[in-house]
């Protein structure tokens, strides 16, 4: 069986999947970027724990959903077709993407095998797109962490990969909130910690 | 100049200080034990960066500084003088401790030096107290979050030790909640993880 999987969702100390006041010079919200510096760190040299945990992220993975703050910027209607993304021609997905929104728009085909799908009627039936788009493969869940924790909420999520940022971004989008029971009966299958964030797996126990 | 420090102050990765209904079979509320497994391991070893840190906590410390939560279950009024803590006869501390509350009672005098002092005039004469009871020594400051929260919003904290648990408690009190700008130009001077939890001290950078 296939699964839906969250990876590499960094967290503040403080709780907190994104700073606030996103905006297209800030994708992740304002000291955000603190959140990635283990995935791109100013050496330019991952730790082996971290190499290993972003690989996991895209391996056996065949589509990705995200919710539409994670596409871009833009609130509401689609003014135009122009935004296409954080991640310029070549975005590093290389599958079909369903991106939550309550706005339709026609699908954008990327470089290097990304396209782009804008789902109107809800998490389940992206779901669903997703996993037939997927072809036997994992299907990946990004964020924000809304979206995380609406598919949390509906029990639909297998396995939740947490990665702890020892920074404060004092405000921002907490990932642990407004969960209710949801995470009931989960627990830690892994805690590996890499010489700068602490990364858990998450699963039902 | 001597300082006041939280030490070991753990919360779980869904960011608790402690679980809910805290009673005299749970003094870290339900599920909270699960926080200090790491400071007690059934293998009964604790690992080397765990031991010094415990360690650190009493190291150089004169006095103890916690909220009456930490000290005990029994709100209101005391009822009578039975309660003495959660640590039996002979504490862990070895030193003068003051107990934040709203209701007097005379000191306790304990075993092996410890001697619990009640404090109803507030967070910042409990600070004197504890600085002239430590004789130039550094002053612990406790738990729980709350005792924490109000003396980081007065700037009275120098520096705080965290330590994240890879565990869920689901709900309970957040350390990270209500801080405003307290926090602001504080970071992240050591990170030093073990095979089991995270440590993280924080001090203004």
């Amino acid at each position: 069986m296939t699964e839906l999987r969250v990876h590499n969702f960094s967290i503040s100390l403080d709780g907190y999947g994104a700073g606030p006041s996103q905006d297209p010079g800030n994708p992740l919200g304002v000291g955000g970027e603190l959140l990635h510096e283990w995935l791109f760190p100013p050496s330019g040299q991952r730790t082996e724990a971290d190499e290993r945990f972003m690989a996991l992220g895209a391996e056996g993975v065949g589509a990705t959903i995200m919710g539409r703050n994670m596409f871009g910027p833009v609130r509401g209607n689609w003014p135009d077709e122009s935004w296409t993304g954080w991640w310029g021609e070549d975005p590093p997905f290389h599958h079909d993407v369903f991106v939550l929104t309550h706005h339709p728009r026609p699908p954008v085909q990327m470089a290097g095998g990304t396209v782009f799908h804008f789902v109107t009627d809800g998490i389940e039936a992206a779901l669903d797109h997703a996993r037939a788009a997927a072809g036997g493969r994992h299907v990946r869940l990004g964020g924000g962490a809304s979206t995380v924790q609406q598919y949390l909420r509906a029990g639909l999520v297998d396995e939740l990969h947490v990665v702890v940022v020892p920074v404060l971004l004092g405000s921002g989008e907490r990932l642990f909130e407004d969960l209710g029971v949801a995470l009931d009966g989960w627990g830690c299958v892994e805690f590996t910690p890499s010489a700068t964030v602490s990364h858990v797996r998450l699963r039902r126990l």
